[in-house]
Parts: structure tokens; C-alpha cells; sequence
């Protein structure tokens, strides 16, 4: 029994081909592909393939990939009841949650009818087919969320089927009408959709990877990964960042109240890294694009807000901004609400959970880990757990 | 960075105080109680008890809990048109993953409400609310599942509030008809219930952790549990265990077959375990009742050919029967469908996982171990990657 540290910190817990976090002179790729280069010249549908079928595709390969994925946008008959039945208050991480549970029940109560009877297709590993599920939930979570959410709002059925070939056009046309969002916008969004795709084993893709080495199904271990991108610890930074930022009115204000925050040990989100030492390559990606987002005068004094607390993380912490600190003005700026933030990281992180999924069947060793035991020594049942009208009836034996 | 070996095997990842698992000399515990005990001389909800709120109730206590979860019973509208939305196929724990993350939108949204804003609720960790939140999933699966049951196969809506005291009574009533079980037949359902109720950190108890550690909600960590709980290496192994000894006549044709089985090295289900190593503690207490339940002919020629593989299996390839083997026959013999027995392994469950729950939250450390990285080294990427039309729009910088 070798003892690992606490929250597995530094233990090796598999091997992985998807993608590097913190390896001393790589950096973070994506199979190989460092991901500013990826930020900077691909597209997210690019991004996906690469992750889910393994290598990027060619234009025209591409151009095939988007044309899938639309395809398989729009809801069931049954999901959009479901979808209408949830509460109006739902947090939208329970709406992935429970749309990507109902989804696999559809899913898989498909594939037993095929395979000619109840629960034939769960043991049966096919990756083509787990592919191609991938593919399905990637096209159908952004549907799902916006169709709640104009529906909790003002009780509208909204068409989610078709619209613009980009996920992240599409997007930002159901959020705010066909063609109104700027190029620029587009393509931020995009940017931000390819550094949340994947990162190693984070914790909901490990949770997604301990599903899936029960053999289970391919919906399970994505609802798992939503379950756990939903704490606050992992997928609500970008949301806290957001609500810091918006709390002052200036940098001087800014710098003032995160001295009284620091004093008071309170934690500030979007800063440090489990893994990361020094620095998160993806901020300045986002931090550029927060940048050049910044047009109107409340715009460039938020981002001027941000790069005060950047500065003071900095100067008083020794912490850098990750991934969720500028992305938060990048999203805000895109016309994202906040509650939405973590649902894009979601649908977005379903390409990298669907890789690491596919690597862990493809090679799979069921994860169960044991425990340090510090609970009270073996003890006698007090009498009165005993008494016979606690018993149901005689055991056997007894 | 340390190593870990594969599927964590061995790994302490955390200390726990709710159950020992092959510690030498101390057999299985819960909080201190052999399970030997327990399965004699308590009642399920005894045990959910001490799980759940950390002692044995005394005899009042336990009529209170009992009355508690009693009065929690049955389905909100909107969770009874969700369940009506799945498809007549759904495989049951589907059923159960999707109703529990369902509950959780519902139960946040409540607790949403009385904050006074979404998400309030999310952060506040508030341990008797758990408790509270575990009883009443303990109280709504069972309901849940078998609404969607009668529902799926005859279009009835059935009543599921109310009904027996005690859990095991309960489910046999909602399947059988009121009282229609016998004495014994609830007294094994029982002490099978409780034999299933916690396990350590086996892979659904682990998933259910890792979700805890990033500060989600109590929901999504027990759908994460029964996402994991879902796959055959895990969960189904019962339902495996049925089908195999349904094969056979007698014993001479199951060893046989178990034989030529064993040559084209094909799995068996029920046999082996991650941790122990002789055998398990649960299996005598579950193979006792199902030979005690065994009073038909056909049920007792089935008790032999299940004592057969056993033998079989102990000769030729030195495995004990786990906790899945007997627990099969003993579904069996008490009239529930094969289908159903690994979804009464989640209602168990739910109060090991509640408990493994509260103690993360209890002392947290985010879970997030690393990766040996196999995949391609640092590349470029190809000029077809970059071509104009694959962008949404320029990059700043590019």
C-alpha cells in the first residue's frame, strides 16, 4: 500500500495521450499542438475533432465536421418537456446536468432496442459509436441550455435546431439574435471554447475517467464531469472573478478593497494553479482578447479594474491570473450572462472528457483507491439495537 | 510527483472514519460496527442512520427516522412528468441518475429561493442541511424508480407516498402488492440492504468524493455515484451473477459450462475483489438467506447450482464469492426482477455516499492527481489548419 498525499496532489494517476498541463518545457498542448497556436489559427470545431476522433481535420474535413454537428442540434419531443418541467430558479449547471443524464437515457434506450434487448448495448465497447455520442452531446447541450433559459424566462419555446455553422456564432445568435454579435466577438468566444476544451486530469475528468472505468456508459461519465465542474472550486472561478471585478468602481478602489479582502484571508477566485507554478499560458490569451474586447469607456475601466487586482495577486500573493480571471471580461464582453460562464466551460470540456473517456476504455484498469482508516475501533451493537422491535423479523441463523 | 500504480491500486487517496474494508483483524465496519452485527441484529434504517447522522438512534430515535423518511416519500409534479418523459426502455439506472440530478435542480433552486439569489446556496456548506438532503433522496429514489417502472410498462401513475415503515417492507409492498411478502423475504431484502449500504472508496464512493472536493452540491455527487455505479465492473455485477445461474439446469451442467467458460478465459461475475484477498466478509450473512428463501424446488435446484459455481470457482481459479454472487439469489427469491437489483444497490448506497460526502466537506482538499503524458511530442500545426477559411474572424495579434 504505497499512501498518497492528500487530494492525490502530485500522484500519478494513469497515463495520458490527450494533452500536457505543466511539463517543464512544453507547455499545454493538445496531442502535441501547443494551444496558442491552436488559439491563435484553428477553430474550436478544429479543436474537438482533434480531441474526440483524434487528428485535425483538413478544410474540407472541417467544413464535413461542422456540418454534423449542426445536424444533430435540436432537442427531443421528451427533453424539451423535461427541459420545461425544471424548476424556473435552476441553477443552469443542473440543467446540463440533468439534460445530459436524459440525453444518455434516450441514448442507450436507442441502442438496447437495436441490439435487440434492455441493457445489451452498456457492456459492448464501441468507439465509433462513442464518437459519435460525443459529437451528438457537443451539438446538443448548447441547445439545451438556452432553450431552459429563454423558457424559465419568459415561457418561450425557442427553435434550437440549424443556425450558424460555428458553435461559437451559434451561440452568441441564440443569446442575442442572428448576426448581431461582431466578429470580433465570435471570435473570442471561439478562442476561449478551444483553451477550456481540455486540461489533463482535472477533476472532472478524473471523476469523468473513474466512471468510466466502472465500464460504464458514455452519458454517465459526462454527467459526472458536469457534476463536478459545478463546485465552485473548479467551475464557478470564472463567475467569482466577474462578481470581484464588478464590485469596484476603479483601480484605486479595487487595489483597496483587495488589501482589506487579503488582510482578512479571504480567497480571491481565478488565481494559482493546482498544477501550474509560475504562470497559466491560457491567460494571456484571454487577457488579450479581454483587451481588445474592451471598447466602450465601462468596458476599458473594468479591464483596468482587473489588471489592478492582477497586479496586487501579483505583488502581495506571488499568484498569477488562470484561465478563469480574464476570461470572465472576455465572456462579459461577448454579452455572456454570468450564470453562463460555467455552462460554456461545460460544453466546451465535453471534447476533452469524451478523449480522456475513449483513453480509458481503450485501456482500462477500474479506479479504486483505498483509504487511511481513523474512524473508532471494532465496538459491540449497544443493547438496544438489539431490542426485537427493531427487527423487521428473525434472521437466519440468529 | 509520486507514482501511482495503475487504477490507483493500493493508493491511499484520504483518510475516512465510516467504514474499514479488509483491514486485517477488523473484518468490515461501519463507524465501528461489524457488518456481521449490523446484518444480524439492526435494521437498514439503523444503519442509514449511523451513516448518515453519525450514531445508532435508540428505539424512539429509530421510529422517528423511520416516521422522517416516511414523510418524505413520493414525487413533486414536476418530477413525476420528467420521469413520464423517459423512454419506455430506459435502462432503471438511468432512471435513478436522471430523477437524482432532476431532485438536485429542484432542491438548489429551493434553496436558491430562500437565499435570496441562484447559486446562493451553492457555497454555503451547511452539514445538517446534507443530512437532510440525503434523507429525503433516501426517501424519493425508491418511488422514483418504480413510478417510472409501472409507468414505462402499463401507463399506470402510481401512488408512491406513504406506505411501510420500514424501507425493505416498502419496496416489496410497491412491487408485490401490499403485504403479499413474507416475513423472511423482507428480513433478507433487509439485511442485503444493509450489506450494500457503504463500501469504502470503491469507484462510485470515490466519484462521489472527487465531486465533493470541488465544493458542488450534495446532488451532483450522488448522481456522480450512480454514473459510477452504473458500469458492469462495479454495479452490475449481480444482475451478471443472476443471469449466469439462470443458464443451467442442475449443477452437473453448470460446471460443465463454467469449465469450457474458464478455458476460453471469460469473466465471471460475482467472484474476486480489489481488496480482499480471501474472501468477503458480506457473502456468508446473503448466501444464508438465499439458501433460507429457497423453498420451491426450482429455487433450491438454483441454490445448487449457484453452491456449484462457487465450488468450481474456488477450485480451479482460488476466488470467493463476493457480496454480488449470493445477493443475486436473494434478490431473486424475493420476487425482484433482475433489472432492479442493481438499482436497490444505489438506494443503499446513497447512505455510505452521504456520508463520504459530509466527510470530505468536513476537512477538503480539492482532488486532482496528475498524468504521465504518453502522446505526441510538441508539433506544428499543419499549413491546411491555418487556412483563412477555417477562422471566424482575425486573432488580435495574429
Amino acid at each position: 500500500m504505497s499512501s498518497g498525499s492528500a487530494g492525490l496532489a502530485g500522484v500519478v494517476a494513469g497515463e495520458t495521450a490527450v494533452s500536457t498541463v505543466g511539463k517543464s518545457g512544453a507547455g499545454l498542448t493538445y496531442r502535441g499542438y501547443p494551444i496558442e497556436d491552436l488559439a491563435a489559427h484553428a477553430t474550436y470545431e478544429e479543436c474537438a475533432c482533434l480531441l474526440i476522433h483524434g487528428d485535425l481535420p483538413d478544410a474540407a474535413g472541417l467544413e464535413d465536421y461542422r456540418r454534423t454537428l449542426r445536424a444533430r442540434r435540436g432537442l427531443s419531443a421528451a427533453l424539451r418537456r423535461v427541459l420545461e418541467a425544471m424548476p424556473a430558479a435552476s441553477h443552469p449547471m443542473d440543467v446540463l446536468r440533468t439534460a445530459c443524464s436524459f440525453a444518455g437515457a434516450e441514448t442507450e434506450a436507442a441502442a438496447a432496442g437495436n441490439a435487440g434487448g434492455a441493457g445489451a448495448g452498456a457492456a459492448a465497447y464501441e468507439p465509433a459509436a462513442i464518437r459519435g455520442q460525443a459529437d451528438s452531446l457537443l451539438a446538443l447541450l448548447p441547445g439545451a441550455l438556452l432553450y431552459q433559459h429563454a423558457f424559465a424566462a419568459r415561457g418561450e419555446r425557442r427553435e434550437v435546431s440549424g443556425g450558424a455553422p460555428s458553435l461559437a456564432a451559434w451561440i452568441l445568435d441564440l443569446l442575442h439574435g442572428t448576426g448581431a454579435a461582431s466578429a470580433d466577438q465570435v471570435a473570442a468566444l471561439d478562442a476561449a471554447l478551444i483553451l477550456y476544451a481540455e486540461h489533463e486530469f482535472n477533476a472532472s475528468t478524473f471523476a469523468a475517467r473513474v466512471v468510466a472505468s466502472t465500464l460504464s456508459d458514455f452519458h454517465s461519465a459526462m454527467t459526472a464531469g458536469i457534476a463536478a465542474l459545478r463546485g465552485p472550486l473548479h467551475g464557478g472561478a470564472n463567475e467569482a472573478a466577474m462578481a470581484l471585478i464588478e464590485r469596484f468602481r476603479d483601480p484605486g478602489e479595487a487595489e483597496r478593497a483587495l488589501l482589506e479582502m487579503l488582510g482578512r484571508r479571504e480567497l480571491v477566485m481565478g488565481f494559482g494553479h493546482r498544477v501550474y507554478r509560475e504562470s497559466d499560458p491560457r491567460s494571456p490569451v484571454v487577457q488579450r482578447w479581454a483587451e481588445r474586447l474592451a471598447t466602450s469607456g465601462e468596458q476599458q475601466r473594468q479591464f483596468a479594474v482587473a489588471e489592478r487586482i492582477e497586479a496586487v495577486m501579483r505583488r502581495e500573493k506571488g499568484l498569477f491570473p488562470n484561465l478563469d480571471f480574464y476570461s470572465a471580461l472576455l465572456f462579459h464582453n461577448c454579452g455572456i450572462p454570468t450564470p453562463l460562464f460555467t455552462p460554456l466551460f461545460v460544453i466546451s470540456r465535453v471534447a476533452g472528457w469524451a478523449a480522456h473517456y475513449l483513453e480509458q476504455r481503450d485501456n482500462n484498469r477500474l479506479i479504486r483507491p483505498t483509504a487511511a482508516y481513523t474512524g473508532p475501533p471494532p465496538r459491540h451493537l449497544p443493547a438496544r439495537a438489539s431490542a426485537p422491535g427493531a427487527r423487521p423479523s428473525a434472521r437466519p441463523g440468529a
